[in-house]
């Protein structure tokens, strides 16, 4: 939990650097609500039961939906409605390294705004939480609903076919280049038609490079798809991020609800780790839900895979506590000295812990050599009479004789050195 | 969401102070474990579904047991072992003020003490709690199930009906004493058995007095019970708490696994508000899910009645955002330096949003007052040409002219005064 913590109170803090407030919505929702517009395999992957009412609930799949749910029933919050959420979220799916059936996310969304600045401020926002963070390589995969869907109309496959093409497409990295060709078989597409597809998808490069190759097939919806990246890009600019963009048409996204620009953010360490944010334009999503025609896009963080790769990576605190003290005493005759003493560290605002078992003092200090409590303040009769402190560094297997002053400056200057929360 | 962060923020560091890491469970967990100790009232209220599996799951009503079964699958984490958990939790309740189906508690445990010192230091944490977050009254209501037990035993009921005579008794605040009665009855309790129990869970006040009056009755369990009190109130002086501890034997916490004293916090703002923590030993639980034996004692604060209560006693930040600074453009050429603006004031640590709608200047300021937002920066052309900030103070509508340095200070100024977290 301190790997944790740090990871989110870092993205909490660049969340409201950028402007964004805080909402947290249940844990779970109406079942209608989560399934609108998921695709049919997050479907299957929702924690879904009863209540003792009889309502049809489901564990949320992601922050997105429950926002726009939120944001339907609320039409009247002031625009763009800059909201952030950091929380958990479920699916059942095969849990692997940095993937669990409970897992935390970090959204940061604009809702109310059609404009590519909104889109380029969230990637920016994601940005600037891996720098925070520590990591220095990362790449921001972009590319747009739109594009895909000028790819795949041009290639004559039906408009209900679409959104399964899609997830086809978007599970490239599990499934291969063969994998998504015969997914695509069995949605009835023609060999022709797979060809043209896997061809086109698997442009990659600069944005004009791209438009380049693809452009003699691209429908309007496709080059209205590119102006827009064009313009997210222009605008990373200005956050001194547009190095970091690669277009990458083989992006689809699994979500059926986004209708515009998709990105994906990867990051290195010493490894490559893969995605690590993810997001994109969803304009459909609040209407669908019952609220008034609604632009909106945005961006999420995933904390598990965070905290694995930053941790290998040896970038997250390594205190095993963020106890800084324990107050050891020699007698039991002394616990009235050593809670005093406690209390008056705490009030300091430094973290203490007194024995509450009663234990000989070498027991006491094996408990919080296994803790791994940095310093341990020792008192015995004499330092109590004398009003001495005789505190010791575990780590350096030091002892030192402080007087209250001197105790706490000590204490004080370790919390700076040795707690980063 | 910034008054509930403020409350769970100070609980936190409250927490930390005492020596308590955090730790974080999964929402649900295998219904049996849920189950085993919570009584059948609970068990009606708790959330249960199937996963995919076919196993039994449900959402967690409590944080203590979550914790019990996971300290019984790592006997050997060090011991005492004291952790804290501010997370949420799910009961099929009927909603009322301050009580919804998917509440937040915030929890101190100390594992592996059978020693009073570890209950009367959860209770003065939960007491520290509510100092810090500016409540001044309040006290702490202590009973013991051992007392309750020797009080059953004595009036000659079968231990099976142990439980649920406890569970009529803690519904005395809800349904009255004539409501306890007719509980009571129709658990098969004689007329006389009722009025012995009745008489003697009236008693109240200092713990010599309490034990006086019931000492004719008790077994030497009740006899146990009273010593442990003893030895808490002795401890909780230690603390300078014991002034706000009354015994209170109508006291019956509605959960099976307590085993010995149980406790629980009211506090009065300008109008009392009843229980705001509360908690007990449960030195069964551990072992009953599997675990070796180990003594367990924890407090938990029920965070959405205390922002509720707090709020109304206007004791909580009153901000609608924590963001310090919009910037503002009078047009569209001037995003570029908008944008500069804005990240140069966040690597100095200020919260800003800056407009990404391309509005007009005048919706800008309006957008910013409806959000709140205590300052704008309007950046025209000339003030770009001549490297000043036009900053307006929107609560005050003046404006003024300063250069980036004076910018900076005027806004960390500022946030000293307008957040709190």
């Amino acid at each position: 939990m301190i790997k944790r913590r740090f990871v989110v109170e870092t993205i909490r803090s660049v969340f409201e650097l950028y402007g964004y407030d805080e909402i947290e919505t249940p844990a779970f929702e109406f079942l209608d609500v989560l399934t609108a517009k998921c695709g049919p395999e997050v479907k299957e992957q929702i924690y879904a039961f009863k209540d003792k009412a009889g309502r049809d609930l489901g564990l949320r799949f992601d922050l997105t939906v429950p926002l726009a749910r939120l944001v339907a029933s609320h039409p009247d919050l002031p625009k763009p409605f800059k909201r952030y959420c950091i929380s958990r979220v479920w699916r059942y799916e095969e849990p692997q390294s940095g993937r669990f059936r409970e897992f935390w996310q970090a959204d940061a969304d604009i809702i109310g705004s059609a404009k590519m600045d909104s889109d380029a401020e969230v990637i920016a926002v994601a940005i600037s939480c891996l720098k925070r963070l520590g990591m220095k390589n990362f790449s921001v995969r972009l590319s747009n609903r739109k594009i895909l869907e000028s790819i795949v109309d041009s290639a004559g496959v039906e408009r209900e076919s679409w959104l399964s093409v899609f997830r086809a497409i978007d599970k490239l990295d599990k499934i291969g280049q063969e994998g998504v060709k015969r997914e695509l078989e069995r949605l009835g597409l023609t060999d022709d038609q797979i060809s043209t597809i896997m061809m086109q998808i698997s442009k990659r490069g600069n944005l004009d490079a791209v438009e380049r190759e693809v452009n003699h097939m691209l429908t309007s919806r496709g080059k209205e798809g590119f102006n827009e990246l064009a313009e997210i890009i222009s605008n990373l600019g200005l956050y001194n991020c547009s190095e970091y963009v690669i277009v990458d048409l083989s992006l689809a996204r699994g979500l059926d609800y986004y209708t515009g620009p998709i990105f994906e953010v990867s990051a290195e360490t010493d490894v490559s780790v893969g995605s690590v944010a993810g997001g994109g334009r969803y304009d459909n999503l609040i209407e669908l839900l019952g609220g008034p025609p609604t632009p909106a896009t945005g961006i999420s963080l995933g904390i598990d895979r965070l905290v694995e790769v930053l941790s290998e990576a040896n970038m997250l605190p390594s205190a095993r506590t963020l106890t800084q003290v324990f107050v050891a005493y020699t007698s039991p005759s002394l616990k009235k000295e050593a809670i005093t003493v406690a209390e008056k560290l705490r009030s300091e605002g430094i973290r203490v812990e007194v024995d509450i078992m009663g234990r000989k003092l070498d027991r006491q200090l094996k408990y919080a050599d296994a803790k791994g409590i940095p310093y341990v303040v020792i008192l015995g009769p004499r330092e109590v009479a004398e009003g001495v402190y005789r505190i010791r560094d575990m780590s350096a297997r030091k002892e030192c004789l402080v007087n209250l002053q001197e105790l706490l400056e000590l204490l004080k200057r370790s919390s700076l050195m040795t707690t980063c929360i």
